[in-house]
């Protein structure tokens, strides 16, 4: 069985679930190869080790340069705080490396782009960990879209709101700066429901109207030296015309006061709609106008094996996705894409259209009127 | 005990509703005078006389400007098509009644505030059909808000959305002219919306930024004759400021596959939040952050005798408001503010606000750019 | 047009109920016959004469058996506590009206069937009054499963839990007596879901094996002067078999914590099934296995015109019914049924099978053993 | 790093989930062993080979008595259809192994109790895969329970329905026959639920009252050649008393249209209620009755990292756990239990329970009367 060498860099939050991934995903799927742990990089040593040990990883480093640069890595998987990304991205392709990063691409539309250039020229995949559209309920609501369905789209509604930083004690940290995270809530979790807004409705976004508010102006500096001031959105909103005639609106919180996995969106076509929310993942609400009078209404679908990608967690419907299988379908994809030489989707290029876009949204926000999107 | 003697224009769906609620408001709340059904108007003298007899109106005619005359009448209740409105309101005025009528008030900012004018020139009492604000668990909202219980509001989120010119088959009517109902889904349920986001909210509405589209742009003449152009929105939505620093937004729409009675509102605010759908009327849900940690996640709380106006209906929680138990609170409401000189909420000048607030979005979508609310 | 003189018994929770039905009643349906509210009794004179003003009752008495007995009431309508069910029933129909009387209909079996042979004796019409099955909702399940479209039903599962008693605090009263109340919960809101049961099934029950259970075994008595041991059920199951081969179960409480209005309902069959929850009373949950693969999941239908008496209280759809909304239509159902001299349901002798349901129930409790429904 | 071999017996359902939850397991927790996938065998050796590669197990075999002495293997792992359980884990514990296996345990009581005296003898470990005991949401309700944050419990209602047999085309399988699958429904999804009954509530079920039915009496043969008849329970229910005084039913079934995953339990004790439906296997709603007057009603708790075994998968709240992770979790206690010397549950002890608990419903089913539990 071929194999396909991964090369982590990260061991937070997101290393973990790729980690996870690369473990369950060969026994989950049929893959054309197996992905196999090869080097994790963690800027302690230690961590790195202990990380290494427990998640399979044969080998661990101090050095993210070694192993982009290991004639043992295929892949390099991109799992480091955001603003990180570019720079180890370059490297990894500079040294003919596959690019697996997480989201956001990078902290503007400019170093985006420089990696769009410098990905495509080398010929690496890429792919960019939007996992979300890999849920099978999400990727169920995309077939029912493309399939006509319900009809025409006419109406996209879509959020992402969490309230991670609503805590006004909680301190000023690499969120809450601009150089650091570019974006506020619109990079970190709004980049989510902008690239779902363009992968549901198969449409592209033209033009954007946004607006953006920091609520919590200043926060406690890490080292409790004082306050400083928030620089970049705690929240933001925007309406959206897209390509093919259909409009929307998205929002995007970091301090929505209950919602902790809050990415919902309505899709209104002119014969049914959709309604999703991710807190409640495997399931999908279906209206059909064409029902039989008296018996139209909303349908909850719960995600089963006739849907995309879940049968391959269990043969047996309404069981249940979570969190970790989006990144295992999301490996699936890495994997075949990457043997099969065929396109990853998002890959850098589509991951750099969100970054157009939040900046469209800024730049909308400042001048109080509709932005083209470049 | 006194009595309030109601003139009634109009015998379709709303005058129907007024009419239960006139029979029933005194056997639900204690009031200080007794609404009398006095006389009913219709067009049609038959339908007049048999909704008088069914309905308990002692006389009947088929002539509104003898209604709004009449000296046996203290309110005159206006029912009929939006368009006429303003004249019948006019009269009545002139006439030294009281007015009650329906949503919305007028067909232009311009009307509205003749109307407003008008009415408090002579001193007479006015109050606009918004019942949706009177449901118990609306007002519970509004309670909570203002209480602080959840906080500064950061975030209003809103919708009234319906779907019934869906069917692209459904004729012009007078829903879909210019002159006969003034803005399209806008004006006949985003009205509600837009008072109900100052409504809970406590605040104004500084400035809005929005967006109309016709989606079914020509339909068939009621006479059958070819198609005609619909000359007003069928969705909208916008962007808004209010004059405490909160921002939201707002969408409406009469052709949302599925949605029947499709408003719903989320408040956010710094230590909580709260989410409402109209379709369960019964039930608000409140978010507190500062509840015990593990503990944190919606309540649904079903309206009971604790929350305002429900007691009135039954002793016990959870039995269930309907949509014609608002218009009983609200004629509680006309009663109350007549009888006891009580200002009346909301009455013709706020009524003429929503008006202001639908021109301010038109024009914004035809400039495309922010506009101040007058 | 005709009228129905109404002499009403009670002005409680349930008499003030029955006022407002009859006030609204004949503007919202087309009645035979308008239901006129002629004399109203209570215990207390001056609540009887200022509740007679406030529901538009002509005339006023301290005297129930004046009454039953006065010439111009054409149906007497017992809202007073059950114990005094039998005695003023019995008084009722010696005097020649037609009965209207709240749930449940007496104390015991024997009561329950010297009411029903002295009322087909005297040849009066009786209703009694288990509201909640006149619900749109309710009716539309009703509809569902006698049209066969969920096959041959095989499943039933029932419940009415509240949490009315829960509080161990709440004295001794009428509840917690067998002289006053007979059964606790089973009798008082169980014999809801037990009427329900046969109701929506169309089927007879015909073995009953049941538990009961007594939480809180002594309370305050309402004098102050100690303890007295609660004499009835403060929850109680059963399990059921029905005439045509389909088995069942039911539960009821008052001390369920957290259920207001807990009455609900599953109805399964051998092609699909249906869910229905009071506390949500405007929507019924359908699901019906021969939808299409991957499209199979329950349907929330919110109750429109094209649902059973809907259409009286709203042109449109999903705008909700309210509880007393349930009551107008048993009004309805009260008026049409003497007027055209049709049959009523459920009259006495259906009442009384829940009667002989909850005895056998009870002595299941007693035997451990299945009993047979007499 | 300590390990720990598993040979697997099964590449099934169950087989495919186990062998992801080893690969998984040592990436999501801190295991003081690694489990080790070393042997693989199913009848078919192609099947088994294949499976091997894919899933990362270093052997396979088509013969599990190899295995399951195979010196190298310290854990049998049998996912094999239930009527090889027995013979299957008494072989393994005379060579010595621990055993996991999948539920139910045996197709009786006495085979049951003969692997516990088997299994106890040798002084192995074993475990028997009740999953959905270890779901954070269900574990955070044993806690809520456990801590008397509810009170005492006064009841509780457990089903656990699915429709996998609804179609009668479906044939006469191994589910369908006495001799493969002992009772029916009742044991298959039922023994899910009786082990929850007590797991939830912390108390033994001393007796119980029940009821069987096969709705589907004949299915065709698997060869085609005719009917046979169905030879165990498609539906059940059942009454319950527990030793501390509680009372409660349960229902399960195997045609119950519409239940994909209908485990679901409510817990109602006298200071609050717990509801859970594992269709939605994230969520918990609580209900208190000592909250604020008014603000009282169910609360949705979303499973975070604040509740039990969460954090492992994510740090972020409400991301949502699949069916899977149920799996990875049990594997945890699995390798944790057997490395040090803990107790497991539920050993074969507990899960001859359940057996105990099964062949008690059905005399109760055949002597129509309460059955004390042995």
């Amino acid at each position: 069985m071929k194999t396909l060498k991964i090369g982590l860099i990260g061991t937070g939050f997101m290393g973990k679930a790729h980690a996870i991934a690369f473990n369950a995903a060969s026994s989950v799927f049929e893959l054309p190869a197996k992905p196999v742990c090869e080097l994790l990089a963690d800027v302690d040593l230690v961590t790195a080790e202990s990380r290494a040990r427990a998640w399979g990883f044969a080998r661990a480093t101090d050095d993210w340069r070694t192993l982009v640069e290991d004639s043992d890595v295929d892949v390099v998987d991109i799992c480091a705080p955001n603003f990180l990304h570019k720079e180890m991205a370059l490297a990894a392709i500079a040294a003919g490396k596959h690019v697996y990063a997480e989201k956001p691409l990078a902290l503007s539309t400019a170093d985006a782009e420089e990696m769009v250039v410098a990905a495509e020229k080398a010929g690496v995949k890429t792919l960019v960990g939007f996992n979300y559209i890999r849920n099978s309920a999400t990727q169920l609501a995309r077939q029912i879209v493309a399939s006509g369905e319900i009809g025409e789209l006419i109406h996209f509604r879509g959020r992402h709101n969490e309230d991670y930083l609503l805590d006004p004690q909680k301190p000023h940290d690499w969120h809450t700066q601009r150089a650091t995270a570019g974006a506020g809530a619109l990079g970190d979790v709004g980049s989510h429901i902008l690239n779902m807004a363009e992968f549901l409705t198969g449409q592209r976004i033209t033009e954007v109207c946004g607006q953006l508010q920091t609520v919590i102006p200043t926060r406690l500096k890490a080292d409790g030296s004082g306050m400083a001031a928030v620089e970049n959105d705690d929240q933001a909103q925007a309406m959206l015309r897209f390509d093919q005639g259909l409009i929307g609106n998205i929002e995007t919180s970091r301090v929505a006061a209950g919602r902790k996995m809050g990415l919902a969106y309505t899709l209104t076509g002119t014969k049914g709609a959709i309604v999703f929310d991710q807190e409640r993942m495997s399931e999908l609400q279906l209206y059909r106008h064409g029902d039989a009078h008296g018996r139209r209404g909303f349908t909850t679908l719960l995600a089963g094996p006739e849907h995309p990608d879940y049968a391959a967690f269990s043969p047996a419907p309404g069981h249940g996705l979570g969190y970790n299988d989006q990144k295992i379908i999301e490996v699936r994809d890495l994997v075949e894409g990457i043997i099969n030489h065929r396109p990853l989707y998002p890959d850098f290029r589509e991951a750099a259209r969100v970054n157009r876009l939040i900046d469209a949204i800024e730049t909308s926000d400042q001048t109080g009127q509709w932005v083209t999107v470049p």
